[in-house]
This record gives structure tokens, C-alpha cells and sequence, in this order.
């Protein structure tokens, strides 16, 4: 999607405070952090929303998960806790259209939103 | 687990408002919701938290996520929006050590926590 921000920075063509990447995955922290860890986990591959979601690539959610415990275990928040959290459209307060997945920690975490 | 409350539930020994069911996840009504709609989603067999997660089983994740955007399309909040939240630990807010997949819509969703 050439217009998609998060694709662009998965393309490496707007620069971000990349803290992880693999083949399927990348990681950076949020330029806007709600916690001391702030991480968001996307999928290369642009999916729009979790509507977006099929039975043929859920699968990478498991994986954003993953990703995001080894980031947590790797800040030192894995014990003490974190949050991960997936926004979908308005409501749920998605600002970027592209699937990520929020990692939240060092601090206590209070309501759901 | 016989002292986990989500294996009860999931094993129907404790009743809970369930709204889906099938061979591995079980779907309830959270009991103290924070939204018209907040909906718990756990896979049947006991995983305590995200923390546990590995490659193996990791794909339940995208399970979860699968049902909850089934379930936001049937109570017609897949449109207007909603979130998904997995809390790990208690910074993260989890207070029952089974893995589960908070749904929440229909209203407009604040902070991260």
C-alpha cells in the first residue's frame, strides 16, 4: 500500500526507532509512548485492520505475541506485566490503518480504555 | 488446572454467561464489564499468560483474535470499532492466570491504561 505509513516503515522508506525485524515482523517504539515500553509490532505484509483478518494469516497475530513477550522479556517487564493491545476502527481508537499490535509495560496499567 | 476459574468455566463446572463455544475456545461475558460489549475469549487448555506462549501454541492467539472479530460482527461493533486486550501480570491488570482475550465495544474506547 503506497500509502500506508506503517508499510512505509516497514519498507525502511520513513525512518522509525526500529527495535526488531525479521521477514514477516517489525517492531518500533511508538512516537507518542502511553508507558515507560511502548513498543507497537506490525506485520510486514499490510492488513488493514483485525477485520481484515481470514483464516489464512491469523496466525501472525500469534507471532506479534510472541514477538512481543521476547520484547518484554528483553526490557525486563515480563515478570512484572504488560499489555498487549489491538485496535480495530474508530471506536476501538485504530489511528493507523494497518494491523498492529500495541506493547505496553513499566508501569502499572490501569483501565481497559 | 483444577484451581483455575477459566478451566472451570471451560470445563462447565462454574456456570458463565458463555457465548460461544467450540473444541478449543470457549467464549463468555465478562462479569464486571467495562463496555456494552466485553466479551472474554480463552483458549480451553490452560496456558496462565502470555509469558507462556511459545511456537507450539502461540497460532491460539490468532484464534482468539479470529472469534472476537466474529463475535464484534454479530453484535454489530466490528464496523464502528473495538479493541482487544491481553493482559499478562499484574502491571498488565491480569488478575485470573489463564490466558484470555478481552473484546471490548460500543462506545468510544479511551487510553491504553
Amino acid at each position: 500500500m503506497t500509502d500506508c505509513l506503517f508499510c512505509k516503515i516497514a519498507a525502511h522508506d520513513i525512518p522509525a526507532d526500529v527495535v526488531f525485524e525479521d521477514d514477516a515482523v517489525i517492531a518500533f517504539n511508538d512516537i507518542a509512548p502511553q508507558a515507560p515500553v511502548h513498543i507497537l509490532i506490525i506485520p510486514k505484509a499490510h492488513i488493514a485492520s483485525a477485520n481484515e483478518l481470514d483464516d489464512g494469516h491469523a496466525h501472525i497475530v500469534g507471532r506479534l505475541a510472541l514477538r512481543a513477550q521476547a520484547l518484554a522479556e528483553e526490557r525486563g517487564i515480563a515478570e512484572p506485566g504488560y499489555r498487549l493491545i489491538v485496535n480495530c476502527n474508530r471506536q476501538g481508537g485504530q489511528t493507523v490503518y494497518h494491523l498492529h499490535m500495541h506493547l505496553l509495560g513499566g508501569r502499572q496499567l490501569g483501565g481497559l480504555g
